[in-house]
């Protein structure tokens, strides 16, 4: 289905940028999960433009509405709808550039695939805003994750340039979000360099982009299946919904490619009692099904493709080529809001799979 | 669903590596279409192992019989069932280690999930051996597409550290498949050297990767949604279902993270009253729908799992810490025969999305 | 998925009774179709209570909001939400009652699906209520299929124990829909002793049901699949989504099991260059598939389960037998009403397996 | 999904009624589940055709082979492939009047959906035979059931214009399944004149239809989902799958019509410590969702479509009115035949919906 995705729990997005409001349902839960609004709000928050010379000048106050499915905090078992009402929208800067084809965006696509019938405003259904609303069921699926003792991070792996410490420096302590305004770093020391890169390249009219690391913690081995429904299959499906993804890598990832056998496998070990990888090369997932140790996977956020400076292009009506210059409100970099949007999205991505695997019967406390 | 796949088109494989067969079904596909028995048996070929100290020297005949589906070469518009009988198993060489958890495989996880049920023989589900069939079905889709002009390739980007051509160097014209026996290279004079440095590893028991680089032309803009549907949401969620594949990336992928949007969009242009891009950085899809540029995506294969060195592990049984010296018949390589596995379905994921937007009606030439 | 059906096009509902709100998503129409929303108000207003002794004295304006994918009165191609705000709720009705379980609703099934965390508020997410958006999406698709040629219509078979005339009598010329207030019925003299019937029951404190009958015509020949994806079993789920529908039948449906082969058989023949069936007793469908005939069924609706009478039950809290009177506001019979709905929901069904077959290029005018 | 069917387990069929085969895979089972390959030669055994005047001359022994997914008598967790070899296929009888088209049967829809290229060979993917399959894959979830406590029974309620005694008949013990060549009744006594009827009008060339009772005990309440995946629209989509079904009816059914609310509601009741209802018009499923109680539903078979009268047709390739004698062999009745395609299938049903709520985790033994 189009809009829709999951085996057990699924999502349903809905909304364009300029339209009355962006929106998803989130249907397969359990009854009696707790649905924490104000823990919503924060993600909202973190997601939601800050107009601060990071992100763009649009800034809504991204309030989220329950239309269904939670009663007293709680679920019902019955769909979620979310609805996120648009209130700041200029269509007016787009109107003089309508028929410029924006490149690295999807106004040609658009064209193509729904014949000039698209809501083209603000970049429709493209939108980076459609996200918000699925940042607003991913949210839901954090908070019943961690009451079963698994947690999802995402941090800035690098941006503009600058790399975060790495993963295994966080070893042993699960890392905190970021207070609103900051970003998700292991080391808070180079945000000032990091925010100082993007701000430079937004002042010069372009963009960046980045890399995003995800781990996830507590999964129990055992969810996932062998092939079309694996761990990666279904957090990859997820990941590339996300405007400006363009690639994935689980472990080890495409570093894997110049290691040899007996440096890529994870021994096996006992640690407390538990089987564990002595290693974790991997990135929690062998034969495709989680392995109990962390699910680890970095994605690739290309640079913002709305820039101010001038762009070749084409003259969708006239059939000519043209130069464009962006007007409307953009970010020079998205690295930091897509950071929250990955991570609800995989959120999603693991309570359905464990969904598949323990039913919806007696998961409530 | 677990081991079905697709919107408009399904592929569903089943089978075990020591059991009866492994095989595949391919539903949804349009009456009339050309089914070429000659031609699944030549990719056959090429994904089979030749115990040539490049591949395993489990070497079987692979021949592919057709259930269902199929009338007088064309497809009848009903599911067609691909069966591939498991002739050359040998289960006694697994039996002394059954216990001892293979690192890099899913012995583990499968004991995780199957709660000790699952056929481990030969790896049983997991096995390499149950891409077999769904060669056979996405060698159907590749000649379907074929017809409408569209044509997938797939070679050997790199492989045991050695790099082929740039896809750059191809321009102008689709390379050709290679004979059996070769490689898919774009540069046929670093087949030599690859070959070598695979069986330097596998003298040395060990094992290498490489990364599979595949390009689909012909595809007409507008395919794809441009949320869970994505062009690249459908190629990556099948192609982690290939086992080995731990990353993928589409146009010019994670070096996007270092790219600034002026460098990272593709400008477009006119070209024989045809709107085009002047570069393809975003590896033909754009907001998740195809431009009508080449796709571009690469995957990394991780080196085989099984090697013949001494490694650390568990005793599953006795929970105990174990060193494990694997016998049976193992790739040290098994990058080219994953080539044919990707681009196959590659193949079939195109098929689909076309499939969901023009209609299974008067397909047929 | 569980509050979600369709294959290419697909339909999500949501809401609660006495929620904020109920809601649809209608997702997978081809761009640039009409979305006539004058239409959709006259489809609510014919499902809309009104209070007159024939139906529940809950009357609301049921004021459909497009949330997305509508742009200048097309679709855009992505997915169309509807929003119905619940404006009329007396929950307090309820309230005293609440752990007594009202024979033939879903309260007893909704504590042991839900384990006490339901929305119980006016039968929550099992009212009839909840169909209401799934009108406004089907009204879509009933103007959708119109454009094309097809036509559903639905009138009361039966109810109170008084008959319709049967659909030959309205041979050669489609049905007229009724005025608001008025009942759907082939033969007009019916509805006064109907209306009269309902009324007497519902002075009783007690309910009717009846029979609907649904003539979809137009639909070309070949569509709908063999097996699981039947005309048949495409137009039963969705009719047995509908609250209160506890049987379907094709054509001459259970009659059938008293016919003869010779008898049941329709025969071909050949009428203005077309092939047609001379008789209609399967319905328009042969071996699952529409074959240009008119497709006709039949579904029964039981009487509404909320009488005023005395009911014997138990107290789910107590686990104790009771005795149960009613409050809240409640229709004495869902036939008419439920008539808009199963018209919609036919046009919805049609509507996505022509999608499947057809695709979603060039449907626009 | 066209030929796949199911949510938290699917059944996908496949083959032709003259080509190498027929078969279906069952995936999303649990691990370690009973196959017990005996019981499913028994089923196989009781739909096979015995040439005894009552079924089809065409005697095939029905041996399954199982391709995947069972090892030592159980399930692995992956798909169970069975697959039926097509032995006794006589399709000379076939060629003569290949282009006339059958009334009652798929001869016309199938030229209509596959655009001439359909295996039209004892109706290919139409034939009867394709649900042999599906009564193996069946007879699977029937065993695995009843280690959970439920019983599924389909007995002959009406055929030939007799009636079996009622199930209230058989209340206090499940009926036995009927020895190979007797038909499943619960009153013996009408075995004889039934078999007399349906013989009575095999001679005259004709054939005759039913009615099947279907009753399922022991299914725990809260299975199903209130709209979409309710108990009755997983049933009836699995019921319209069986060619020849056309009407299904739960509880009650069409006699509910005439019901009022007083008489159609079952009142609850406590009963050794349990909440059950004291009477069943319902048939067990309130607001989609089981309760408990045994789930009963009835379908109507019409008579075969093949008979040895003369017909009146279309030559589909003139496109002249013509007369056809039909050739081949074919049953006079398949309403026996169709209990246990029935029966297997209500099983499936519930196992899927079982395991939507439960899970696939710790169902075995």
């Amino acid at each position: 289905m189009k809009n829709t995705f999951g085996s057990a729990v699924s999502l349903t997005i809905f909304g364009e940028s300029h339209g009355p409001a962006v929106g998803a349902v989130l249907d397969g839960l359990a009854a009696g999960l707790p649905v924490d609004e104000e823990y919503i709000a924060l993600r909202m928050e973190r997601r939601r433009a800050r107009g601060d010379g990071l992100s763009t000048a649009r800034v809504e106050p991204d309030r989220v509405e329950i239309l269904s499915g939670v009663l007293n905090g709680h679920t019902t078992g019955t769909p979620i709808t979310f609805v996120i009402r648009n209130t700041n929208t200029r269509s007016g800067d787009y109107a003089k550039t309508a028929d410029l084809l924006r490149p690295g965006h999807a106004d040609f696509t658009a064209y193509a695939k729904y014949e000039g019938f698209q809501d083209a405003r603000g970049g429709g259904h493209f939108s980076g805003r459609i996200t918000a609303a699925s940042v607003a069921a991913g949210a839901v699926c954090e908070k019943i994750l961690e009451e079963k003792g698994i947690r999802c991070y995402t941090h800035i792996a690098r941006c503009a340039g600058i790399d975060d410490a790495p993963l295994s420096s966080a070893a042993g302590q699960f890392p905190q979000d970021p207070e609103p305004g900051h970003f998700a770093l292991l080391d808070p020391a180079k945000e000032a360099p990091m925010m100082a890169a993007i701000r430079a390249a937004g002042e010069q009219g372009d963009s960046v982009g980045g890399i995003l690391e995800t781990v996830i913690t507590g999964v129990p081995a055992g969810i996932g299946e062998p092939f079309f429904d694996s761990v990666e299959s279904e957090l990859a499906h997820l990941a590339f919904s996300i405007p400006a993804v363009k690639g994935i890598e689980f472990g080890h990832g495409f570093a894997l490619a110049d290691l040899r056998g007996s440096q890529a496998n994870d021994p096996f070990t006992m640690r407390e009692g538990r089987i564990v990888t002595a290693t974790n090369k991997n990135g929690g997932v062998n034969g495709g099904i989680a392995n109990g140790m962390p699910i680890v996977f970095r994605t690739v956020i290309k640079p913002t493709a709305s820039i101010y400076r001038e762009q070749n292009t084409v003259d969708y009506v006239s059939k000519k080529d043209a130069v464009l210059s962006i007007k409307g409100r953009h970010d020079p970099c998205i690295v930091a809001r897509a950071a929250v949007v990955q991570n609800t999205l995989a959120a999603f991505g693991i309570l359905d799979l464990l969904t598949v695997r323990y039913g919806t019967l007696g998961q409530k406390k």
